[in-house]
């Protein structure tokens, strides 16, 4: 059988890495010929876990076309989001859990999405119904990737789907799911060692906004003042950025994984900002807007900026 | 819960009523408050299953925005075979297993397609994952729409997991699948008593080929020159539907579904025309083109036109 590449988006996070190993590997035991690869470097919270687990990164591609002639899809579906030259290539399989965007097939297709809170919790559920038994070190990557995704359950995209997921993998990896976790998402926490540049670009996804190209970056912190105190440099990153790629706007959402709570800075015209103040019913001071509660670029950002835009 | 309809495509099928009874069942199974609706009366072939196996047809909906919030498509995800409001109604779950193509959402659903022969057979297969049973007659409206879509499982898209599906639940049903499949088959193939504007429109989805608008037909039948006497009456309906609704070409299918054998009525503009020649490396003759081994729109008739149209 023709190789394909299983992979998630660009910037990938714990999720995207870490469910395109668990997924390759189901897909081979299933008699597909996979390769798991990724779009990025891993960041500092997903290197943390392939290195617990003794996994190599997947090796990164800047294209699909010259390797093989058919993808596989984890954690996203929007064009923009995946490899550049994905119009290139067939997409045969999609595991997912977010809107589905721009996403079109000439062909029928495997297409499974949940709206639950990690691509992982789907693919825990197709081990499963296809009766295949999960190694230890590919329960530990699952069980990373829900951690990473759900800030510990604590996210409100979490579902009795992702708990269930994370107990079943955590047991069979043997790990503690708190210790673990902590661990885990605080190496992801580490902003002093890096420019605004890269931290802007670390967790960025862009997002079609009824035509309009929105730039929507996250950062987790354990103290948001942290990065707070940087935002001139940040605000100048995010402009330049703009200028470089085109996006019409630009938010970056800080996040603390303590205690959940969010701030953002945005920039854009006029129009882009007021619309921004209407999604979330907040003011714009100054580029910044505080986001109580708001930890999910997914749930509470996306949708209601898509509505506002709409 | 607040009530969502579940519903097939325009011009509905065996496939689109019946899948849409059995996951209407299925779904207030597990806790969600659901009404199987139509867009559009049952053709022959689905209303003799409908009487064998002692359904009402469902309502007919003009509209959902007015009665629901909120929708689950089946058997379709392309807008513009959808209710006429689909854009004024949150889609939260999808079972299908056609290519995807304008399907847009602002928030994460239910995406469950398969590359199989009816969408039953996906619905089948939720069933089992959720430990469900299956009714009697649930399973004979499910087991109809295999046979529809599959043709006896002589098309080309009939894939294992459809016949495991069709042997189960037609155990479930009690129905021997050759001599109910062949009667009921044969139900919709009695072209004699309908009008060319009526039978170009019994089974008929427009499809986006790049900008234009295709509409495609198919008719099933016994015997090929019955529909083949009848063609110039046949293009001018067809013309006729165009200009009043504004399609760039039409293709009618005419399929001898004992002998799984084709031929195509087809019109539109030189350049449609070249395109079609193209897509199948047959030429057109007088409007008319002979499809040896044609049975299946979706999986050997819109993915070529894609192609040739991209």
């Amino acid at each position: 059988m023709e190789k394909e590449f299983v992979f998630g988006h660009q910037n990938p996070d714990t999720d995207a890495i870490g469910t395109a190993i668990a997924y390759s590997y189901l897909q081979n035991k299933l008699g597909f010929n996979t390769e798991a690869v990724a779009l990025g470097e891993p960041n500092d919270e997903t290197q943390y876990a392939l290195d617990k687990l003794g996994f190599k990164a997947p090796r990164v591609i800047e294209k699909a076309a010259p390797e093989v002639k058919a993808v596989m899809l984890v954690d996203h579906n929007e064009p923009q989001q995946s490899v550049s030259d994905i119009a290139d290539v067939k997409v045969t399989h999609v595991v997912d859990h977010h809107r589905i965007m721009n996403f079109n097939t000439s062909d029928p297709l495997f297409y499974r999405a949940e709206a639950v809170g990690c691509t992982s919790t789907v693919v825990w559920k197709l081990f499963n119904e296809q009766g295949v038994e999960i190694p230890e070190n590919i329960a530990g990557i699952m069980a990373s990737a829900i951690i990473s995704d759900t800030l510990l359950l604590k996210s409100p995209t979490t579902t009795d789907d992702d708990k269930k997921a994370l107990e079943a993998l955590a047991k069979i990896a043997g790990i503690d799911v708190q210790s673990y976790g902590l661990a885990m998402l605080k190496a992801g926490t580490n902003i002093a060692a890096k420019s605004e540049d890269e931290l802007i670009d670390l967790d960025a996804k862009s997002f079609d906004l009824n035509g309009k190209t929105a730039r929507i970056a996250q950062v987790n912190v354990v103290d948001l003042e942290e990065a707070v105190v940087r935002k001139e440099a940040f605000i100048k990153a995010m402009q330049d950025s703009s200028a470089k790629n085109g996006y019409d706007m630009f938010m970056l959402l800080i996040t603390n994984i303590l205690d959940s709570d969010s701030v953002a800075f945005i920039i854009g015209d006029e129009d882009a900002q007021s619309k921004f103040e209407k999604a979330f019913g907040e003011k714009l001071q100054d580029n910044e807007m505080k986001l109580s509660g708001v930890v999910s670029r997914k749930k509470q950002v996306v949708p209601p900026l898509t509505e506002a835009f709409n």
